[in-house]
């Protein structure tokens, strides 16, 4: 009978025999006549020791049947004294990427050129352990609060944020494009009665450039909720999401941290998290530019960013900061108004990173109809769409996404999104 | 402070005074000087009592204020009696379709046309409500089981399935595909060392024919495990992953399934689902065409599927029914070989639908190159993926993918798979 890795020492305790462990093998020292094997499975890494040389190279997969023995300098405080080794699946000698390594020693691209090797690293499968505790966080957080999981199609005819930054998909006879988010879909299932919706699913963006904040495909964390009054709302039910996951990442994957160094915030320091007004913001990140002799920041840019956290954490003692109260022009035509110059909108920063885009849509129809030409659109390429939406009853909505990616990437303090991605797309990346 | 329509008998119960419920307005019948309208909220559905007429069209989205009172006569018990109608979002009395009605009297073309508004029809609705509990159990059951959840990217440079059937998407200045399944990331993250892992996401065939079988885009739940001797270790997974699907939904969704008159097999009749070889499994088909007269079966086609399931129900009280050892040419390339003619690979048939294909995956570097050959392929077109996973040490492994609109549809007895899509995608409909 096969044990984990972790249970190793349990099996020493209890005094096992005839104990079994199959995995890859992860490094190998060799010491006079016996060899010390590190496995590698899916729960850590336990010791092996072999009245042998290891004949097997390294990240072949095994299965070693021994005796368990307490051992407080083997990893885990057990080994395994093996007396009988079999090789399920020899690997070639010529490992082209170093799996036992120091992934900090080695390159961006030389990681994601050896994706299929690097993930075995254990550093980096770590961040993936992490991600899926988010993504399970989010969904248990929003579920618990009445909200329904939608799946809606990545294929549209046009997109609600305008033409630009679409890839184009060969459909039968005709050009359709690949979503860029789920909006539209999430407002009609608030729509439908569902009230509360989430979506966890990829999504899909253009963009030519390439920085340590982009993808040009992300796992988007969705969210739409009915009957608001504001984006606090909003700002309200993300802080609660952000401390769940926050909470569920410490408690579960406190290996997976330690591996980085790293640590998510306390539920205490979001419940602290400042909201300020898109104005005030800038002032703030003004400030900070001040202090550190940058230039004047007009805009919320990355600099900005990083600023406002600064600020949020010195004075407030939060990773997190939300700004509100956009200005229309920086704002999707749908958003809805809080005065003639702003909008109910928001933005989320964490650790110098703006992590989520929301606000309240307009529900409107009439209202919805007056917009339109501000924006320079028309009103018959919303038929069938959001008019259709907004005529038959709407209540007050609105909604916002997390990118999964760079959530994960800024509680590890990863310097690239890209490695928040199993298998990232850019502008030159499109396999593995 | 809102309450939901569910929540109206407790209130009334416990006596209480100025009770606010918001949602829309789903019928309306007017006696003498009384109003009584039926609110739908994410709930259900409420009475209203007004002494005045209704002045908003159905749909239209209002809050209403009053005093709750038990009437047996009313839905779920009770009903309120309102002293302040407020309406928020005031619906066209244009309404292009019926959300009050019977979707069995309407067509699925005039339903899938009017989407936006048929979403809100409470049968139709409910479909969706079980489709969440589905994706909910599935993730629950394999975490529980220390499988890690992994999101893979849906841009492919080539298919591991071969070239037909793709969507092709123009990626900068490249042309790639949309990927037909997560096959080959799964296996890498199997080979990675996660062991167990699955994924729940959009899937994309680009087969031309429309039967109420297919869908151009599906949400595939995907499954991937490590150290397995055969196809049976699959079937084993499965069945247990379904088992406990059908008990949450019957759990949660009781309501839901009483709409369509349907329910979710016991847990006991999966455990007694047969497992039949591919060639038995077309004699018993054959036997099911003589009875019903139909002609001779020579291959699993959706008649032969019917008959099997209707064998499986009769002899084993099953609903479900396991086909496994697969001849060779009737699975990919990649399948691991039982013997000389047969592979070991497996379908899942559920009352008359394949939901599942799966089995053990060729995991040995030197077979799989000796395989290509015999399927037209050539080793080169592999380096960097197939041959890279498996080079360097690759337990052996298998999975399946259930189809979530497919299994949604035969739990409720829905006549098409394209009701189980909020937003389904064939040939002629992309939008909304």
């Amino acid at each position: 009978m096969r044990i984990l890795a972790k249970d190793m020492k349990d099996a020493a305790q209890r005094g096992e025999k005839g104990v079994r462990v199959c995995g890859w093998v992860h490094r190998v020292r060799e010491l006079g006549a016996l060899s010390f094997v590190l496995l590698r499975d899916r729960s850590g890494i336990v010791q092996l020791v072999l009245n042998e040389k290891c004949a097997v190279a390294l990240e072949s997969v095994i299965a070693a049947e021994g005796e368990p023995a307490l051992n407080e300098k083997a990893p885990g405080g057990a080994e395994l004294r093996v007396a009988h080794l079999e090789c399920i699946s020899r690997a070639a000698a010529d490992l082209p990427f170093q799996v036992n390594g120091d992934p900090a020693k080695t390159s961006l691209e030389a990681i994601l050129d050896n994706r299929l090797l690097s993930l075995r690293n254990p550093k980096i499968r770590a961040i993936f352990k992490v991600q899926a505790a988010i993504v399970e966080a989010f969904s248990a957080h929003l579920r618990a609060q009445d909200f329904t999981e939608i799946k809606t199609s990545k294929l549209v005819a046009g997109s609600t944020e305008g033409g630009a930054e679409l890839f184009h998909v060969e459909y039968f006879d005709k050009k359709v494009c690949l979503a860029q988010s789920p909006q539209f879909y999430k407002q009609t299932m608030v729509a439908s009665g569902l009230e509360r919706v989430f979506e966890v699913a990829p999504a899909y963006r253009a963009e030519k450039h390439d920085t340590p904040r982009h993808l040009n495909e992300y796992v988007s964390l969705d969210v739409e909720m009915a009957f608001i009054e504001s984006e606090r709302d909003l700002i309200e039910l993300e802080k609660g999401i952000l401390a769940h996951i926050f909470e569920e990442v410490n408690r579960k994957c406190a290996a997976e941290l330690a591996l980085w160094g790293a640590a998510a915030p306390t539920p205490e320091s979001v419940e602290r998290s400042p909201i300020v007004g898109y104005e005030e913001a800038v002032n703030i990140a003004n400030e900070g530019a001040a202090r550190t002799k940058g230039g004047r920041i007009f805009d919320l840019n990355p600099e900005a960013e990083r600023h406002i956290c600064e600020w949020a954490e010195k004075e407030h003692g939060s990773a997190l900061a939300f700004v509100n109260e956009f200005p229309r022009r920086y704002r999707p035509f749908y958003t809805y108004p809080l005065d003639a110059t702003r909008t109910m909108s928001f933005d989320a920063l964490f650790r110098g990173l703006e992590i989520t885009t929301g606000g309240r849509r307009q529900h409107d129809y009439a209202a919805f109809l007056e917009t339109l030409p501000k924006f320079g659109l028309k009103a018959e390429d919303f038929e069938g769409g959001y008019l259709t939406l907004l005529k038959y009853g709407c209540p007050p909505h609105g909604g916002f996404a997390i990118g999964c990616e760079r959530l994960t990437a800024r509680i590890l303090g990863l310097a690239n999104v890209k490695e928040a991605s199993l298998f990232p797309r850019d502008r030159k990346r499109i396999s593995p």
